[in-house]
């Protein structure tokens, strides 16, 4: 039996292919989201890769902010919820979630079962999201994914005193006209986005184990700077990008079994 | 009797220059702050426009952000205080004060003696700030001193969804990549930082008459929107960047007399 997710956002979207409910079959990810062809493109990517037709599809669940919009699915369901299912799919031991996206941050606490005990989440301030991390490799004029490598071999990161990303560039700028050493002026960035999100964090409570998901879970310099900041061990979750989709496909398996 | 006030922000540095604790005499404003020649410079410059040498000076009082390394002056006073006397001074019925200026927010509430009631304050988010208008002006490539020529032509403002500067430029961006009117634009712009600092001033209580100052008052645009998001009028103190400058050259006539 194969069940899909997609998971449609602002900026991208991502499908899942599960089979029989347990193994990932196969993921496509396409940096367009709702509005655009993307969540066709990624849906016709995934059956490609899968090497399916969508015949062969048992049911379609959509998640995310594009969710409703989208009509060749089954059935909608909320990007909390599928986040929740993924995660736990892949970490049955998971306690706390620490989703860092591309422009917002969520910290979801799981009981036993993988259900959601409390959540609390930021989607009104770009500080401790991606899009500060964006914003901070566009002034370093370098991509985003190099930001980890400069981070890990920071020797004394620089503190940046704003928590907000404008004031933070202020900063950015006027260590750069410093000369300041790169790897530790990216760390402190870096550290900047793990204090922010710890602070949510603290709010929804801390139970270990923490995994940590999203498109910033990559950046094992704001990762290390979150488990530092928490004091506890922060996991990575295995195709940390696509919890969404992920749990989709799962709430997919679960209307047909 | 002549006494100096000088207000040394971190960008700007003013003076004023009273005589008898009860004419302005003389201002000076140079764009040049703490830790530069900016106050040595506006403190030369408001002699020389009062046609005073130093040796007529009864006392001199700093305030602002850069007050405790000025070795210039006789004593240091807070901004608040200053702020407030300065304000009571031009209009003594003021019993709120809302003060935008480059990089934070307050609102002080003064009792019928021009003593602070109650204040409430944003340094820490550049959303409802000059700041916020600095970047759209950045944006729009426009002096920021334009924005208000447009904002007061708009025939429907544009709805800025998100408060946060950074999300806010996205929405922008869009915007202008949809060809909107300017004029529409650039109100929208002015009604999210009247917008934010309202819920600010509505924090500390709304108390008539309401008066702006800082730099921003004199965007008449962000100062209309103001008083219609609070539904009473709201008056642009004169020489309102000076506020900070004449308070602390009153507090040096207290300190004399
Ligand atoms: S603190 Fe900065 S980043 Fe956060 S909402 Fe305010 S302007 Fe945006």
């Amino acid at each position: 039996m194969y069940t899909l997710g997609i998971d449609i956002g602002s900026t991208t979207s991502k499908c899942v292919i599960l089979e029989d409910g347990k193994m990932i079959r196969a993921m496509s990810l396409v940096t367009a989201g709702t509005g655009t062809n993307g969540p066709a493109q990624a849906y016709e990517q995934v059956l490609q890769s899968a090497g399916l037709t969508q015949a062969d599809l048992d049911y379609v669940v959509a998640t995310g902010y594009g969710r409703k919009t989208y009509e060749a699915a089954d059935a909608q369901m909320s990007e909390l919820t599928c986040h929740a299912k993924g995660v736990y799919f892949q970490n049955p031991k998971c306690r706390t979630i620490i989703d860092i996206g591309g422009q917002d941050a969520k910290v979801i606490r799981l009981n036993e079962n993988g259900g959601i005990a409390d959540f609390v989440m930021n989607d009104k301030c770009a500080a401790g999201t991606g899009r500060f991390l964006d914003v901070m490799a566009g002034l370093l004029q370098m991509p985003v994914s190099d930001l980890q490598k400069y981070a890990l071999a920071a020797k004394e990161p620089v503190r940046i005193s704003s928590t907000c990303t404008v004031f933070a560039e202020s900063e950015v700028i006027s260590q750069l006209s410093q000369n300041v050493d790169m790897a530790n002026l990216v760390a402190g960035i870096c550290n900047s986005v793990a204090s922010r999100t710890a602070a949510l964090a603290k709010r929804a409570g801390i139970r270990e184990t923490v995994c940590m998901s999203g498109g910033v879970a990559q950046n094992h310099g704001v990762l290390s700077a979150l488990s530092r900041e928490l004091d506890v061990p922060v996991v990575e979750v295995e195709y940390a990008q696509y919890m969404g989709a992920l749990g989709a496909a799962i709430a997919a398996y679960e209307k047909v079994i």
